[in-house]
């Protein structure tokens, strides 16, 4: 059931590159005139009809808002009136342009892929970086925040940590890893709650270490979090006296058949149905298209679906039915 | 969405006569010989293998149970070493023989069928008259508790008020009907709770009342009380902003794919899907379908499907696996 890249644990993999270009100040400090100048350098070197520009000014909150749910673009670069973002077609790539630094490279990949999400970033690297970047040759890469000096790069994967989130031993797990340098945060970065037992780990130290290095790292303590995650799935359901499968089945039959559900519970519910594929319970469809449903069943992405200003039960409503209609293959085994 | 007698309100009909022979004591007063020799006057004057011979003595303690689950026999008529149960093939007939009177004539009909119901238990009744009755020219038929002197009648329809419970209006009705003579029960008479909103209604008066005038009325009061709970289905149906669909639907999601599931649950959540097939939102069965699967699941019905004896777990999976493949044709509408 691990199915391919660990992506019934690891749902996606993510690695970002944090560039400034040496001719301009840094976003904190650049003109509007500025600003624009570099948001048209960046898409006239990318503009081969890979990626498509959208200016965050000529956007609606809400359209911002399914951005960010998206895990395309953040709070801060929707809030900068001359932010930018590119897109490749495939959503792979997302460029944000002119948010804390000029360039935030980012690559988004399905399942555990560490070493192709490096790849794919460092090619995406080498097209803007024939403008020169602000680099010193001590230091390495010139950022806004100091965090980030150095190599630029952000590492990390999204884990769904069900089975060591409810036995209880993922805080020791988590504050061990984050002795080793590694942050620990929840399903939308910084601050925020783990949502249906999803948690991002990444690298903590930019600065001193290559990128080789990083990603090296970073997979050999996410393989092992995964190895430890799938063997304490495999004793949950040895040791299961019924609970765990009326529970888990109990998820997929709600899922099927409410009519209103709030995105809190769509998370929870959805975490037991990907626990059921994962152990063996359920079968038909995958993590990954389980995953693209929470995605989905955000609320400015359901809001999106719908005319006007939906209201809560509206959009749980509209939740319910995406569900419904989206776990339709998702059957007991 | 009625259906025949309308049985998506009135699960069921029952008519109870009390009957004592001159010639015996009553069972309170009998002694084995006598006990004994009542059982074979009974057993011999139906002994045409229309009627199954359940002696109690000769049952197991869950057997018992099962018959009283089932509604066909009395806890007390259990109690009795000497208790007998003269249960026709089509289980529409019922004697308990040797209880509190000599002869407890049941008749069960599915639906709102009082006439009906009335009718078969006078046939019962005339064969087993003719070994002659305690009966007094003023009185009436003669039995052990003053309350059944007179007709010996005790006539009840068993209701499914989801509506008028979920609007918190069943209390004063039932107290009115209270003050008109009638008794209201749970769903296993005195003293038990209304499980899964039902509620049993019957005559309080069994004196200074034919056996058709008290038929006839408590017809009237039921069939009041009918279309109350209809409007009131139809008002909540209209009014509903989403939450009685959802709550419905859930339910019928619940029972199709729980692996555990208690009997109260159970009763709770079969009678929302017989509101959803009442009001159209589901279709594929009956009430009466549904009321089959809610005495089938019944803790020692359930055990009697199990060997030896069954832990509350494994009652409540067979339970919750009755139930998945009983509801395999309830669908949404």
């Amino acid at each position: 059931m691990a199915g391919s890249f660990d992506a019934d644990i690891a749902a996606s993999t993510r690695v970002r590159l944090a560039r400034n270009y040496a001719d301009l100040p840094f976003p904190g400090r650049m003109s509007r005139v500025q600003a624009k100048k570099l948001n048209e350098r960046v898409a006239s070197r990318l503009g081969n009809r890979e990626f498509t520009r959208l200016d965050m000014a000529s956007l609606s909150p809400n359209e911002r808002q399914v951005l960010v749910e998206r895990h395309l673009a953040s709070r801060e670069l929707c809030e900068r009136p001359e932010g930018m973002l590119l897109l490749s077609k495939d959503e792979k790539i997302s460029i944000m342009v002119g948010e804390e630094d000029h360039l935030r490279i980012q690559c988004l990949l399905p399942g555990l892929q560490l070493e192709e999400a490096d790849n794919l970033s460092r090619s995406v690297d080498a097209m803007l970086s024939v403008d020169g970047y602000a680099y010193d040759a001590q230091l390495g890469y010139l950022t806004a925040c100091p965090t980030n000096v150095g190599t630029g790069m952000r590492a990390s994967v999204m884990l769904h940590l069900v089975g060591l989130s409810s036995t209880g031993s993922m805080q020791s797990l988590l504050e061990t890893v984050g002795k080793f340098g590694y942050t620990v945060r929840g399903f939308y970065g910084e601050g925020t709650q783990a949502a249906g037992d999803m948690v991002q780990i990444s690298n903590q130290v930019t600065l001193g270490l290559s990128e080789e290095e990083i990603i090296r790292n970073l997979g050999e303590v996410v393989r092992s979090i995964v190895k430890k995650e799938r063997s304490v799935r495999e004793a949950m359901l040895k040791g299961d006296s019924g609970e765990l499968t009326d529970r888990l089945n109990r998820s997929l039959g709600i899922l099927k058949f409410a009519r209103r559900m709030s995105s809190e519970e769509m998370m929870r519910r959805l975490s037991d149905v990907k626990l059921g594929l994962s152990i063996g319970l359920f079968e038909g469809m995958t993590a990954a298209e389980l995953d693209k449903l929470a995605t989905l069943g955000q609320p400015a992405s359901i809001a999106s679906t719908l005319t006007g200003s939906p209201s809560s039960a509206q959009r749980d409503e509209a939740r319910a039915k995406l569900l419904r209609v989206g776990l339709k293959e998702c059957k007991v085994f």
